[in-house]
């Protein structure tokens, strides 16, 4: 999608670097990273300069590569395969891309290693890129219907980044808003800041504006208080990871807009790509639950005076934080599950109807 | 309470001045503020210098006794009272402490009207207290039973700042908690940062800090999860208005909260003096909804690495942003209101029982 009017991908292998898009300096700054060694890429992820389920999953798969790049040698492959999993708990295609790597390179010629390893990392963005756009197509029609009886401008509430920043392209909660934005659906979001670290604000607002989509940033205590007034005609998210009964875990507080929708008859969806569905976990209870640094919270970075980037301590010094990064909701709060196959109820029944 | 280890009351009268603690310099600068002329007081409550419901009120009430300093005459008085009234539009006891003012002083001899003035104001500050102790003894009662059959430390969520700082003295939603931690009680509290301006973390976990109770800071979009773990025994809150149905407006994202402690059976707790009880207003839309500028939610204040207060933009620049302050929390999800008089249900029923 497009940033100052300049068509990007969140990330490319350009001259034997990884190139991505550093997240952590948006959206005060626009800079392209790149990433040397599998250690950047590991970086990268832990230090959130690429996040998003998708962007995550791409980038361990390009690390890979580097790694290849840095040092041919099984050990180190497989050591640096399993640093890059454990570099963020939580998101599940994580895992899943690495382990198609290892599985694509297992007894490959060391000659050849590093073309299909190249091959396989952009084969997993070209396919995330066809998923996000059939994700795209498919909350299109949810969008159209509810467009057709109101034939007024529809309010979309989402709540931290599924944008095409948090995947290669098109994004997932973003891509139905997109598509229905170029089919001349007239559309504003309302965007949850999501604390701690405002992605919604610093992300989701602008890619929005860079693609022209009329949007508000909101406290994330307010989406309650707008969908008791009528103010919301749907919300959209993403998820990092879906279980087979259609429990969702995503950025903490998207449970808190889940039961307000469901109190307010707004309905909830939550778009994701099939690498996101955990088949095996039985009950959210076994999902760990990432605790990031509480720095996250009690400080706060953003532009001074001069322009210049600052960061600024917002809490008592005393003070303790608990930064919690996931939440839980139920599958009884989700309306439908919008996936790169159709749309389905968040239930087995569901998922395996599709997949 | 105490701050640094000294007892202080959050207003106070000294020499023709009156005397606040600028709460927008807190939690990094503890500065004790000279209101001279009734503006000031207008200008402290428009821009928060002063906050909370009963502290609102009671800086009315002095700000009329300096309008009657600065110029004894009726009409000047009435100006005073009536743009003291509109500085916040949502707080119902702003409105009642002067009202209160204006009858007492309504026929006094030019003489006299300033010493009565005062006694007025100063017993309207008395009996806040009294009433905030009163709230404090009634709420301590529920945390006993809890505690009765926890036997081990009581967690309790808090929204906002509905603190000694919002009162007084002793807060409202916070008076069971001092009360519980002086009867020995083992109190933790989940502190809701409560953007956008942060009086969770910066005023209400200051104030628990300087009385030495434990307590975390928490994003607003972490209590649900909190909730859905068992993490939560209780949520108490304040409330700046409750309509004799028991419908309760309070600030931004209480809703919320109370939908995810209906969900997961966590008690909902609301404190209130009966001062802001609305005996007219019939239905929560009735209710103006004060809509603050967005720079609270586009800008950010905190201390640099030197030490010095800075403000930072963190939204982008092109976004826009809605800066709602308060929402609805319908009587539905209200288990009782603690009052100076008792706890009751959140009903007219409960209410009138009561009042």
């Amino acid at each position: 999608m497009k940033i100052e009017g300049k068509e990007y991908r969140t990330i490319w292998f350009e001259k034997n670097n990884v190139k991505i898009i550093d997240q952590t300096k948006l959206p005060h700054q626009f800079i392209i990273k790149d990433l040397k060694i599998v250690k950047d890429a590991i970086n990268a992820i832990k230090n959130m300069e690429v996040r998003g389920a998708p962007l995550i999953g791409a980038t361990a798969a390009y690390g890979l590569v580097l790694a290849i790049l840095e040092n041919n040698d099984q050990s180190f492959l497989n050591k640096s395969a399993s640093d890059l999993i454990s570099a963020r708990p939580t998101a599940i295609n994580l895992k899943w891309a690495v382990d198609r790597m290892i599985n694509k390179l297992s007894g490959v010629n060391s000659k050849k290693i590093l073309e299909i390893a190249l091959n396989e990392a952009s084969e997993i963005c070209k396919e995330d890129i066809e998923i996000c756009k059939s994700i795209g197509s498919n909350g299109l029609k949810i969008i159209e219907k509810i467009y057709e009886k109101k034939k007024d401008t529809i309010n979309i509430l989402t709540h931290c980044n599924a944008g095409w920043l948090a995947t290669i392209d098109w994004g997932t909660a973003t891509s139905p808003i997109y598509h229905a934005h170029q089919k001349g659906i007239d559309i504003h979001v309302w965007v949850d800041e999501t604390r701690p670290r405002n992605q919604g604000a610093n992300l989701t607002s602008y890619e929005l504006n860079e693609e022209g989509i009329s949007n508000t940033v909101i406290t994330d205590n307010a989406g309650g208080l707008l969908m008791q007034r009528g103010q919301v005609d749907m919300c959209i998210v993403g998820t990092d990871r879906t279980l087979k009964n259609g429990d969702v875990c995503n950025k903490v507080g998207t449970y808190l807009k889940a039961l307000a929708a469901k109190e307010n008859n707004v309905p909830f969806y939550v778009a994701l790509p099939s690498t996101t569905i955990d088949w095996k976990t039985k009950s959210y209870k076994d999902i760990p639950i990432e605790e990031r640094n509480s720095e996250e919270l009690s400080t706060m970075e953003g532009v001074d005076e001069n322009n210049q980037l600052k960061k600024i301590r917002i809490y008592p010094k005393k003070s303790r934080a608990l930064n919690l990064a996931f939440d839980i909701t139920p599958s009884k709060f989700v309306t439908k599950l919008i996936t790169e196959r159709g749309t389905c109820n968040a239930s087995e029944e569901g998922l395996r109807g599709l997949f």
